[in-house]
């Protein structure tokens, strides 16, 4: 069976995450609906990353096996006419046929996702679901210095979900940097945080960002940071940023 | 009494527009009614240009008299309470007191507005509602290049609605300018028009931009754009551009 990989974007906000579940709609439940309604058999997709709900994907890959070939601009083509007829937020930006051996989640040598924080006083609007709404100002030089005590292989136990089920808590973060992306009308700043790691662990990059988020506004120094790392501990996290601000960006194989 | 000159950010999408109407929900009901809430007496606020269904704002400018002093980080602060209370995407993003002769509209010198394209064949996802999906490639330089012949004082009769009210179709576009902001994941392009001028008659420059678009894709040369300006006939209008593109980004007074 041919096998196929997909880079899909997706807007997260109306979806209970990636994985498919019984009684709520998942990203990987419409995209394996649509696809089947051309190929007429069913099909299973498998991510390189499952993204909770609210979560936004902008180059999420999948790979897939169809019953017979398919040239693979139809595949998307048929894809993206089906996920618009329906109306769900969820593109196929490309497709290539792949080796039998590709697989979008153990081939993966690389991840990279973003964490955008609009940090001004005044409600979001346009860009409401689709960053952090942070009010008090943040010190971007303070974050971007105090991430890099996250930087390399570490127990990041502090900074995984409780419900995480990785068999191990050590991870190698590649890249952790916290910038400054412009000026907002009326005041505040848009801020982008971008991490690359081979994988990362459940809630980790929103773990982090929320621990970044007490290092902005003062209330933590790098030494916290460092001393929540060292800890191993759950509980020494600072709160969870929300999902609405978090895009899977990329995958590297 | 005292006047205060405000800037509003909104999410045009939910919005039949920016003026008031009898049945539609309108952004100038919602702030008007927003602020006539803390300040206990009806509001009525002038804007520096009214938006139609599905445009943003990112920095409208309008005006109102309050029947007391308020100090100006009260009103926004309170207005944004309540906006955000009702679920409403319109946001203050600055106030301040002026004087009595400050008028939102007719004080203005320059509006500024920008046309977003995303010119890709898939489907929108986190960008819905928020720029013009093109699915042909446009030619950038040839758009920038043709939109030169519309600067300066013309009549713009070609570019404006038939129901427009404005009593003379001359106007002085000051820039018209087309722009590549990044390549897309997948392939594509998010293309950026921005242009200013004293004042834009009703849908002029969603006009603009569908005409730009035409040209774009080879449709249309700069000869022939030049040729709809000078007809002076709507109908040598290219397609009007969608509302959800539009931004009215900012006024200079």
């Amino acid at each position: 069976m041919p096998r196929y990989k997909l880079t899909i974007e997706y807007y997260g906000t109306p979806f209970h995450g990636w994985q498919r579940q019984e009684d709520f709609l998942s990203v990987q439940q419409v995209l394996e609906e649509a696809i089947s309604e051309f190929t007429r058999h069913p099909v299973t997709v498998f991510a390189a990353g499952r993204t909770d709900t609210g979560v936004h994907g902008l180059g999420q890959i999948v790979h897939l096996d169809l019953e017979r070939q398919w040239a693979p601009e139809k595949v998307s083509e048929a894809a993206n006419g089906v996920l618009k007829y329906h109306g769900h937020p969820v593109a196929v930006l490309d497709c290539e046929q792949v080796a039998d051996d590709f697989d979008a989640r153990f081939s993966a040598k690389r991840r990279h996702y973003r964490y955008r924080i609009l940090n001004r006083w005044a409600n979001l609007t346009v860009e409401l679901g689709r960053a952090w709404h942070v009010k008090k100002p943040l010190d971007v030089a303070a974050m971007d210095s105090a991430a890099k005590v996250l930087i390399g292989h570490h127990d990041f136990t502090t900074f995984r979900a409780m419900n995480c089920q990785a068999k191990s808590p050590m991870r190698t973060l590649d890249t952790l940097d916290v910038r400054h992306v412009c000026d907002l009308t009326g005041g505040g700043q848009e801020i982008e945080i971008t991490t690359s790691s081979r994988a990362f662990l459940h809630n980790q990059v929103r773990s982090m960002a929320g621990s970044l988020k007490l290092v902005g506004e003062g209330k933590w120094t790098a030494d916290d940071l460092a001393a929540a790392l060292a800890a191993k501990d759950r509980k020494a996290c600072g709160p969870v940023a929300p999902a609405c601000g978090l895009y899977f960006v990329r995958v590297d194989y």
